[in-house]
């Protein structure tokens, strides 16, 4: 009996640790404050867990407009008691980014870029990690250039990916560079692949998502300040993305799959394409169409979080 | 006398080219409309030249409400008539950056890290394209982390370098990493050092900034989500830096040099320090001390254009 008693006592002990928001870093406990500069919160000025402790879905997006609309939206999807309008910005001491709860849902901007959103990951975990709080899963709900798609399809990516169509960031510590994993949580993406087919107006597929440093040169457009390529040298090269099975193209992708694989946290990333990037470079999609197509990310995430809640079967 | 014509005609020729802000792509030329898409701005649906052809000093920094007061505050020291309060964010059609115009001084957001800026820059130099600006003069005001300085002093930087301490940029272009160089005027520079000399509680120096992708690994920082290295590994880093004449550390300055240069645009790079590495890694300065720290570099800015403008000797 003996095995399948440690066996089991493993296994449990596993699935606890999994559960918990794991920090890495072993100088965190000699701290006797923590200040998250770029939330304006702290461990001696906050009662975290109070706060924060009963969060299980966490939904990161790079406007901060946007994800309070997503707020509202979740608000109301979720029948929620209180104005969803009067919803307030939890890091409404500085303006790096914006926060704000939503029952069991946080909801944060994280700016554009591989070093913005690296920023906000590493206080959003310590916060977690502060809070107590456990099975949380995070999104990134964002907006992309598609790679031979429709606009307005909705990607989920199965691996983020870097210039190369590697799935790997690359993180420079102390000078030196360190390889990151950036595969997502498989069972995940088919999930949320599965419920985009109950919603009406959803394109969804799974694929590759490609994540730049760069809007312009990164990316292949020929409308910077500076290019140096041909238009054929640019379809070239996106040919080649698309053959690596790459379907859509943004800016942070690598660095949050990374993380959140390192600390343990289930997590996807969800991208709606805004233009193809085989016919354009330019966004000249109506603003009226675009806010439609930055909802559906919004839609899916949302009916996930409802499906968890038990509110639809 | 026709090779002393010609030497004369071709520096003319150069000073001439040399005040316009050029872009560096063909392609632009044969578009008909250029959306800049992070402003909400472009060339059919606003009239730039008009807009902003006046410009003569661009002003950028990280946080959107940080740019909107060094607006309000070049408007009260240019004397402009007008309330300074009522001052209109002219991206209001999108969250992205902020922009505000006050006589001849353009204050812009840029949000944090490298790619952050690199998106505002591709489309702020195709604007000052667009407008026809010439003599432009670009400043990066900003906060770092200080090594080796007292906190509060602001370092104007010599050059902008890397993770490994060298003058350079690595951009990705179409897949392939080309280098460009990220050092940056030398006697706009001292200029402003020599100015700092004529203004009272401004402590400031002349050296190299040290630009990094992540706020935490990467800048050595104890506190992160995620560190594998011990105090003394980190100051051994920090020692290095130093000796390379680091004295300062934030994370956009090496973008920010490299596209100036490559643009023909006069630019520096002014940043406060919020405390010293050597020290530290959290900001444990109260608000109203990093409120004032945070002024000293608008401070100088603004001195050097009145200064220019003639409007003191």
């Amino acid at each position: 009996m003996a095995p399948i008693l440690l066996n089991c006592l493993g296994n449990d002990h596993n699935e606890y640790i999994k559960q918990q928001v794991q920090v890495k870093n072993p100088h965190l406990d000699t701290m006797e404050e923590d200040i998250l500069y770029h939330f304006s919160l702290g461990t001696k000025t906050h009662n975290l867990p109070e706060m924060f402790g009963d969060i299980k879905f966490v939904c990161v997006g790079g406007s901060a407009n946007r994800m309070r609309a997503f707020a509202q939206f979740i608000h109301q999807e979720l029948q929620l008691p209180g104005n969803s309008e009067e919803i307030r910005d939890i890091c409404e001491g500085t303006d790096r980014y914006c926060m704000y709860k939503v029952g069991p849902v946080l909801s944060i901007s994280h700016g554009m870029g591989v070093p913005s959103i690296s920023i906000m990951l590493h206080e959003l975990i310590k916060l977690l990690h502060h809070a107590h709080c456990r099975d949380v899963v995070l999104f990134r709900i964002g907006t992309s250039g598609g790679v031979g798609l429709a606009p307005g399809t909705v990607v989920i990516s199965s691996k983020a990916v870097d210039h190369s169509f590697h799935p790997q960031f690359e993180q420079v510590v102390l000078g030196k560079v360190i390889t990151r994993s950036t595969e997502l949580d498989e069972g995940l993406a088919n999930e949320l692949l599965q419920y985009s087919t109950e919603l009406q107006d959803l394109p969804t597929v799974i694929g590759n998502t490609m994540c730049t440093h760069d809007f312009y040169e990164g990316q292949g457009r020929l409308d910077g300040a500076l290019c140096s390529f041909s238009p054929e040298e640019k379809l070239e090269y996106l040919r080649k993305a698309h053959e690596a099975g790459v379907r859509n193209i943004e800016m942070e992708s690598t660095v949050f799959a990374a993380m959140c694989r390192v600390c343990g946290l289930k997590a996807a990333v969800i991208c709606v394409t805004l233009l193809n990037r085989f016919e354009g470079d330019q966004i000249t999609t109506p603003h009226d169409v675009l806010v439609e197509y930055q909802q559906r990310p919004q839609v899916l995430v949302s009916h996930f979080i409802k499906k968890r809640l038990g509110l639809i079967i």
